[in-house]
């Protein structure tokens, strides 16, 4: 049989500080007790309270470069200082600009709505030790009045931590991932940004197709189609599902979620380069 | 309870010509009878498969363009003449020049692997009907010797004609999805390219978080989880499993995936405007 289960954990909020393990364990306890095998993917936001990575708006110190990026992308200088501190910052999106019709068509509030894109017209493209992603991970919503949360200083570090208290505590081995919204087109989609116990990766690349030929592909990003399948169960909003327990899947051993930043700002430079060349060659 | 079963079908082979969904009742049949709500994703293989999306290389009509085009992207010129006649070109992206080493690194089978880099050095950055993907979805892989796969004509029309019939014979209420592995990052992972039944994009925008504030996000990319979370099951390559049946998720119902063309054209476009006016402001 070929099937796997994802299981939502309603564990309640999590308050800065809290034993994140614990929350999980009361959870499942006897009602849904983790087994050999299970891949818990967990929303980097409760990691982040959990760890206490919360940062107070009012006492970020601003520079005169965070009100000038400020006032040119419209986010809070605040937000701008703190994603600066976590990160070097490549380039800015204006999803208001791109996108706003497109958001307030599909919007359940549109008043709300119109809130939320007025905090943040746009979102910044950020490395984060060699990690691609937008705002660095810094984020205000589902934080206490006033905060800013802040990714996991190392959130494979994190994963394995949690891994292993929660492999200490039931005696089963485990995986763990920590899920991340990213903006994708015209919609957010969970990706992995921790990662302990799994391979992030799968290596089936030069398998052989149905008819025997080598086949290109292969490099199937498991982890993050993982935490894509559990979004579908994580509440993005008031909805309290930030762990997801994955049970029947088959996968490799491994630690962390390989860095892109290099890949990626390379894969730009050369594929503008090969684009150019290209188009020169669809004339002439 | 908050609990998704994703269940692969394991359907055989399916030939040119076949009838797809007697094939997806014979193996769901007794033995996994499909519930109302269920969501059916199904690869786009098999439905162009089944659809005799094929073409056969040595009848392809290729002009200089296409050799040039060939010989800048090292790209088989008759697959070249195929994307251009599905799509518009928009660019092209060196994938073996970028991570060559990555791959032949994670290869199960390094000559395998060498050999179809040899093939497709490259893939084509395409606009198919205002969706941006990958050599337009053409594809030698998992296809008879020496033809190609095309994307299905219309690939909402395909799952929802999949959907009716399936609806039809068994009495239940469906969703139906078409998947396509598209690259992302460092490998691949299954996005949405057909969809019936079920609003792709999940329209939350403005909804209050946890602490009550309107929270950015909530355009979750429903149709791409599901894929996503699907293509843990699919059969990658000499595998059989191209349909899977996605159990207990509440959805709304809704047609097609939205055309991204114009929207990404029209994001590249203002990304880079105001990533230099971002990049001129951090000095001055």
């Amino acid at each position: 049989m070929s099937e796997l289960t994802f299981r939502g954990l309603d564990i309640g909020r999590i308050e800065p500080g809290e034993d994140l393990v614990e929350a999980i364990l009361e959870t499942t306890g006897d009602e849904y007790p983790l087994q050999d095998g299970d891949v818990v993917a967990i929303t980097s936001k409760v990691v982040s309270t959990a760890e206490n990575r919360l940062v107070d708006a009012d006492e970020v110190a601003v520079t005169d470069r965070d009100e000038r990026v400020g006032d040119v992308t419209g986010l809070d200088p605040r937000e701008v200082a703190v994603i600066y501190e976590e990160s070097e910052v490549l380039g800015a999106i204006p999803v208001a600009d791109i996108g706003e019709e497109l958001i307030l068509e599909r919007a359940v509030d549109r008043e709300a709505a119109e809130e939320a894109i007025e905090k943040m017209p746009s979102v910044l493209v950020t490395d984060r030790n060699g990690r691609i992603c937008t705002n660095a991970g810094v984020d205000w919503s589902n934080s206490p009045e006033g905060m800013m949360t802040v990714l996991p200083e190392d959130p494979d570090e994190s994963a394995r931590r949690i891994r292993e208290e929660l492999e200490t505590q039931t005696g089963v081995d485990l995986a763990v991932l920590l899920a991340d919204s990213e903006i994708m087109g015209a919609g957010t989609m969970d990706l992995a940004v921790g990662c302990s116990g799994i391979d992030a990766v799968d290596s089936n690349f030069g398998r052989t197709d149905l008819y025997g030929e080598p086949k290109i592909g292969g490099l199937d990003l498991i982890a993050d189609e993982l935490t894509a399948g559990s979004a579908l169960l994580f509440g993005q909003a008031d909805e309290r599902i930030p762990v997801v327990v994955i049970r029947g899947l088959d996968y490799d051993d491994g630690e962390g979620i390989p860095n892109s930043g290099g890949l990626i700002r390379r894969g730009l430079r050369k594929t503008i380069q090969l684009t150019a060349r290209l188009k020169a060659r669809e004339w002439i």
